[in-house]
């Protein structure tokens, strides 16, 4: 049996706020995801928004201050908080959200889904 | 506003096979532990155990096979399924449970919940 090597999956794809499944827990996608830039404002009605940094650095920007977050350091964004991920440089991340949240906030706008 | 640096946090004690929480998710404890040597043969019923290694390397042993991970693998323990992790080395992880639920699978054995 093995793990899920994330360097490796991450390896896989350039795109950024493209979202790769990589395992389910607990009713939850494990995803990586490269970002680089501003994402859009947005929020999770019904879940929590987990982000660990695998490598680079990345800010979430709230509407009441930010969060900078470098390699190991991890932010949990509550449910219902308008939130919006920059990256100066290119950053991997590691995401945790509820199975078939769309990653804008918006199933009109969201990226697919893609398991790797 | 501020992340959670997780070796930060991981340097404030060391114990083997004593989580400290770290944060919540949707209900979940957000752990990291240090681990050495093998843990208890354990399940639980009610959360798949999402296993993240940060340092060093651990086996997760299952009754039909074992998951060695090293820095950058996972692997999610699906609910129901015995299991033992073993370290030859001290390692770090970062562990993700349902809240409350026993370390050792049992309540009478685990250990105290800390948050630190």
């Amino acid at each position: 049996m093995n793990g899920v090597d994330l360097a490796q999956k991450l390896a896989t794809f350039s795109e950024h706020y493209r979202p790769r499944t990589v395992g389910q827990f607990n009713g939850h996608d494990l995803m990586v995801a490269k970002v680089k830039g501003p994402f859009v404002w947005h929020r999770h009605e019904d879940t929590d928004d987990f982000f660990l940094v695998l490598k680079g650095r990345i800010r979430i920007e709230l509407r009441d201050g930010n969060v900078e977050l470098g390699p190991g350091e991890l932010y949990v964004v509550p449910k219902g908080v308008e939130h919006r991920p920059v990256a100066d440089d290119e950053a991997h991340i590691l995401l945790i959200e509820r199975s078939g949240t769309p990653n804008t906030g918006d199933a009109a706008t969201a990226a697919p889904r893609v398991v790797i």
